[in-house]
């Protein structure tokens, strides 16, 4: 499809569409299923701001996909789903608990801080994942007024360290958090690659799980941009529509943020990509496995790979394809696979590290 | 374009993409040169988060349409422009100066307040339009801390009211807001509209007319969710890049925000859109001028008309043509023309309020 | 009291303790009878953050005064109370309705925006006083996400327009704000001085006529520096304890603020005080009734005048009786007397104005 | 001159005022010599919010004390001073970075992030106090917008474990700051307690050492409430004026809270204050040194005591004293020592404390 139209448009591509690295899945374009979809809900006037029925349709995928009546409210990017999702669960003087390796905590420049006023306490961990006996051992100080009361505790899946929540593991957490009288919020930008990880449906990591309000996400698994917070429990969220638009995460044209999610899990394309990704990280950390040089502190569980390597062979290395270092004190980089990077590309960049480090 | 596309996919439109009304801008799909653009930018991997070529080449592009070194912050929408702008041009302490019927102050619910902190002053105006008159009419008590001091006055281009400033009424108020010290922002939601209306370049309504900073409107003019914080006065402005992000209008995937603005602003498809969306505004105008029962208390300056007629009358027209009331008590309501605005709606429209009144 | 003190110690004024003005209530010092319980409850350790005996005891009186069983947060100034009672009882999304002349829109430096998120949006009143026709007609878009949604209309009384709401004007906007599922905000700066003109108690202008929460004022009754916000409607209000310390609004020694509003409310201090100054500012507007070159566009209903009289005349005045402008435009001025104006103070004033005008 | 004051007074005291323990210098009421001076600056008229006098000599005071031109910006209390100053020294987008064990960090309850938007970043130390090693190992990701841009270093001296900073260990952050384009905040709660602590100068431990804003507490060493913003290098602040009223910290009658300050500054009450609660302190410890079952895990060398003991001892003694624990997991409590702590008081402590653990 998409050599057609270019050849029948103006406008040429200003890069190399035939290029790609281990950067980030961010990096990545988007899958021809949600283009294809983009294009079909276009045409004519349909209601501006989320009363259109590609976003109507989208609630009642999704009210299938987590098997309860879920509310669904399409956002712009993963920091807007986050923020709003946290500010939906919480009072005004609540705040969030959750990992010292969060993104809401290290990647999204304050914007819980500033924008929902919410502190963001942390726990550190050895593999991005909370524990009811780390939670427990935290000192909350509940009921405390000096300090800032916990309303929300939010997890990550799949982890921004590449490490996988089980479903018994999200449930043991929510336990504890209902218990305490919190909230439970899992950051989904990655649960396709979670689910698929684990063979597992994704209601079994989310509502089955306990899990009170979730951020999805589709822009890393094929979307062009499109998130949803979608909410499971709705008697402990409040006013999500009016701090949707608040938060500035209300798209006009809605129609359009929601055909890419209807492409994405209306079907299994979500399944397909992240399996995929998945298997090419899988590959990519089996290939360099006996690479003398390189080693590899932790299981690869979803699409990334986080091994330790001479930092200047990194250096090296990212002239020709491009990633992070995740922690330049030690040497460990990022390697994270995409729904479009392909067997030939890992088997590039493997013999490309197994000759730097020979 | 898209009907190919449409037929080789599985995906089928849920809407009639032949449906049109006259209720916003915002109801109208995706020009097809933006979504071949969109296209176009697709496949590869390109630097997420702005480092790509396609923002890269925006800076270039806008830096000659607006005469000057523009500094590009592609965001999601026209909230998020606003109160981006607003915010990098002020103080911790500053507030906006704007009208009563600025887009900020009745239809943005407290974005500007709970995101940026920013007060919305306002000053009554019978035309949506501010002047020097009323500005140095404006009790701002410069220096008295009980007092939420101005830093930025803020006017929209063309109006929430359908009228348009032109270059001289600019420089007029840039020349007072200076001289007392102050930022002067425009919203450009609708700045093609202005542009077009009055045969002038945007340049003329922006740079040299002394706006400091610009909300630069693409989804209303045919984008499908893209506009830009272009900054005009560099030494008026501080810390854009870590406001965008931080008020979470940072696109993962920024190349598609800003192929959309190449393909509207790196030729003339802005004017072309402006045009044609002002001229149908100016023909329903016209087709309605002569029918008793509906009057035009305001001249049609842009791409909305805003005639008061019967308010029964207006209900039954909207069970066949959707669009708005402006205001209730007066029976007056909005008709707006989009870019994809033919002149067979237009006069089927008029046909229709034709046997209405009649 | 004060003379034996000041004997004994080494502090001897910076300022003449004789010379008094006409600028604010706020330019007043304390009141023997406060100071002398400010000292009382010196002495010892007391449970610091409000666990102190004065505490407990300044809410078995305010539940008294006002027949109920209030909640009180004792906090440091009105602002304080203001914004620690809008945020206590509105959602995180909730906007705020008063007046154009309200303290919090206009005195307050957009501390409602900047600490609470809070949009304020106003009504223009002749009189500072908002009426159930005025708040029927406002146009607060309930239920629709684009506008501030209101959460809570906000009186002040007497207002800063030194006019008073009866107890049936309050029950009857009461009525309206319950109606449409807002709370009702007292700003009770000045709700002694309401009271002492009305000649009816506290609660006949608070728990009785609807009002669900207040800003309790003492520092402008004789106070050095004692607000509280006191909760009438518990199930109306939430967090407030939390609120208060995150709004910077918790005195460690808390006992010395109770003990300074005990001294005000235990007794009758507050309507002598308000009693005094009122009739001050009657005997103040009849004094200058019958000046040629004086006008009194409004009755005198609390403990403030707003003559208008030539600006040169002003002026000159203030060199020796200090004062403020109210409207440099109309040449309107604020007169203000206090718990401690003498009715020599008055009559010395009245003499100047009638030099100055003759 | 309390005792002839409360016998003149109506006002008997509700509490006992001759018990003391040591759970907090806050539980302590105020000294002779503030209240004089309260009662000093009482009488007649002053100019609010700050034109008074008391204030304007207090700027003259804090100048000389501090050797600089000081910015003297009196408030309630020390979070509303810490907020403040934070605000005041960073951009919008601005982070701080502390200790964890930082008051803003674990005290405040989230009002720097809710009031200021400011997130607040951490770095563990084992004894409340940063080096510059611990700054330059933190990773700041300067210029990365994806992370909070720290904007200002704060530290807290005496710190909130008891330890103190000499004037050379902060010269080496202030110089490690100053070269990372950052701003040095003291948070001055008790920075009488370490002036008194190593016998230097206000001055030594805050300008001359580099600190370039200060949150100077008055409340813990003898005020009844009145803390105060010192800003010493003004040309790294900006705003401080608007902001304090915007934080809610500007006082109507702020004669009386600067001079309490005047009370403690101007003479040597703050060093007299401050070396009897470090005594009482090195008393204490001392006085339990031999005592089985009590261990002192840091120095004392400030007014605080944080000896480890059985629970159980503890909860029994805390029936007849009261204090606080500090870490239950360990059973290390925090024994504060006040400016009205006496040697009796101590004495009797440590008896009971011996009779408990024998």
């Amino acid at each position: 499809m998409t050599d057609t139209t270019t050849q029948a448009s103006p406008f040429a591509p200003l890069h190399d569409p035939s290029s790609r690295g281990f950067a980030s899945d961010n990096y990545a374009g988007v899958h021809p299923e949600v283009l294809a979809a983009i294009v079909a809900a276009n045409g004519g006037h349909q209601v501006a701001y989320g009363e259109d029925v590609y976003t109507a349709r989208l609630t009642e995928v999704l009210s299938e996909v987590f098997g309860t009546a879920a509310q669904v409210y399409p956002v712009f990017n993963g920091t807007g789903a986050n923020v709003l999702a946290l500010q939906a669960c919480t009072p005004r003087w609540g705040s969030v608990l959750t990992t010292s390796s969060a993104h809401i905590h290290v990647d999204e420049a304050a914007a819980p801080e500033r924008v929902g006023g919410l502190k963001v306490n942390v726990i550190d961990t050895p593999d991005g994942k909370l524990t009811p006996e780390l939670i427990r051992a935290y000192p909350a100080r509940v009921g405390d007024e000096h300090f800032a009361q916990v309303g929300v505790v939010s997890i990550t899946n799949s982890t921004e360290v590449g490490t996988v929540y089980t479903p018994a593991e999200i449930r043991a957490i929510a336990d504890l958090v209902h218990e305490m009288g919190w909230v439970l919020h899992l950051d989904g930008s990655r649960l396709s690659n979670a689910a698929a990880a684990l063979g597992v449906e994704l209601r079994e990591l989310t509502t089955d799980a306990g899990v009170d309000i979730l951020s999805l996400g589709g822009t890393k698994i094929g979307a062009m941009l499109a998130e949803a917070v979608v909410v499971l429990s709705p008697d402990r969220v409040t006013g999500a529509t009016f701090l949707r638009k608040q938060s500035m995460q209300l798209a006009s044209k809605m129609r359009f943020v929601s055909a890419q999610l209807l492409a994405i899990f209306e079907g299994d394309l979500w399944r397909r990509n992240a399996e995929h990704a998945n298997a090419m990280a899988r590959r990519l950390a089996d290939g360099v496995a006996d690479i003398d040089g390189i080693t590899l502190p932790t299981e690869v569980e979803a699409n990334a790979v986080f091994p330790i390597l001479a930092r200047e062979s990194s250096e090296r290395l990212m002239e020709s394809f491009r990633f992070y270092f995740w922690d330049e004190t030690t040497g460990q980089v990022r390697w994270m696979c995409a729904w479009d990077t392909t067997e030939s590309d890992v088997d590039s960049f493997v013999e490309a590290v197994r000759a730097e480090l020979s």
